[in-house]
């Protein structure tokens, strides 16, 4: 598969395509953003760590039902993925209030939301990610009923896989995002699942494991995606960071 | 029945007690805001026109079968009703893009929703009234899963009965917010359905009858309010204002 034209060059990841059609090749880079792009970094090394999990995790999905866009790890910092139409939903599972809920609404941080709480926001730069609800969805002609419901029952199957296999590697899923888009009329995981995309709190010193520790200036960003990355890919019970 | 003590003092209303635990005295004062607060003035006159208004509504609903807390209308501007335990949601049904739907999402102003888009808002002055959706309200405990079909349910029905009422008289019904609340476990119409509450555009001329003519400023607000009212309680047909 050969690399070709740069057709997408987001905050965080470039989309190239091959000369498969039906592939692009997605390369995680260093940068990283946060605050509707307020805040902005150069990191060596993140986009690496990012791509590893991602990848990871997509197998891991895969192995468990999920379709994903998720074809293979070529080099170091890349995916070749399928190339899908992207709906441009953020969709957010959330199992513990944290973050923008806990400003927007009468949460306290660190409560659990037991069902999990399903956020969809409208994926727009220009627009600062409004968030929809599903009428919003239809009205705007984003997905169909139909979709709707499988993209909703697909985010909450994803957080029971992640959730439980993150808890055994001694880390609380907190949160995260998807993406998801249409391959020939099937609804498809896309875009990444990493630090960027996740909040999680070491379950003994409730630490954080994310993008929160960039946000928020907590402490060294490479060194806590390095030990995210190295905790995620450990065999179950490996919690010694 | 006496007036009593006042229970609360909203933006634009207050409600006193009376001698009968289950009624309430809504009194609609000259008061007007906008704009989350910022915007402020008292406006001669629009108490009594919004009270004869929602009056005039509520008692319209209830002949075509939705249960509201009017009971009767005593003196000019104010409304004895039902004592509701209020539900913190603003109900907000959308027939035509408008106002913040239009600023907030990519519609065009005019544009029509249909089927009618219903937005529900967290009525919190502190935390600026944030838009909700279903897992939330139910995370927050607002309302349980059959309260909040019901609640839709009914604000689809009144929706439909508004629309061609006002049609009827040269009106189009924009959007219009409702509350609810619960009478011994029923869901009933509280508040009130007024031109602060609702947006109206003249048929002929697309001209605000409503709340938008304070709000950007538009013309004489009194003036509206009079011509909207006087629209909105003559017989049908009589387009002339
Ligand atoms: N399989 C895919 N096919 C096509 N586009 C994708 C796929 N997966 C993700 N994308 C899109 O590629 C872009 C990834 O780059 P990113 O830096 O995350 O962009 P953004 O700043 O828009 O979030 C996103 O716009 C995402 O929606
Ligand atoms: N039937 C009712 N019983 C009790 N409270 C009511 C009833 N109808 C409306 N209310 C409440 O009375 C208040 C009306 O005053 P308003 O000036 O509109 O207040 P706000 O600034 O909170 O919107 C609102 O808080 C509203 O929820
Ligand atoms: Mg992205
Ligand atoms: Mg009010």
């Amino acid at each position: 598969m050969k690399q070709g034209d740069l057709l997408h060059s987001g905050k965080a990841k470039s989309v190239y395509r091959t000369d498969d059609p039906g592939v692009y090749i997605m390369k995680f880079r260093d940068d990283i953003t946060a605050f509707d792009g307020e805040k902005k970094d150069t990191l060596c090394g993140k986009g690496v760590y990012n791509a590893e999990v991602s990848s990871f995790f997509f197998r891991y999905l895969e192995e468990h039902g999920i379709r994903t866009h998720y074809l293979e790890s070529t080099e170091p910092g890349t995916m070749a993925v399928r190339a899908l139409e992207m709906i441009p939903l953020e969709v957010i599972v959330r199992n513990i209030a944290a973050g923008s809920l806990v400003r927007k609404y009468p949460f306290r941080e660190g409560e659990p939301l037991d069902p999990p709480v399903i956020i969809i926001d409208y994926k727009s730069d220009a627009l600062h990610d409004p968030m929809l609800n599903d009428d919003l969805v239809f009205a705007l002609h984003l997905a169909t009923p139909e979709e709707l419901d499988l993209i909703k029952a697909t985010a909450l199957a994803i957080n029971e896989i992640l959730r439980e296999y993150l808890d055994a590697r001694g880390i609380t899923l907190v949160d995260f995002k998807l993406e998801f888009g249409r391959d020939n009329g099937d609804i498809v995981v896309g875009d990444e699942i990493s630090m960027d995309s996740m909040r999680l709190w070491e379950k003994e010193t409730g630490a954080s494991l994310d993008k929160d520790v960039y946000r928020f200036s907590k402490g060294d960003v490479m060194e806590t995606y390095a030990a995210a990355a190295r905790r995620i890919l450990s065999p179950s019970g490996g919690e010694t960071a």
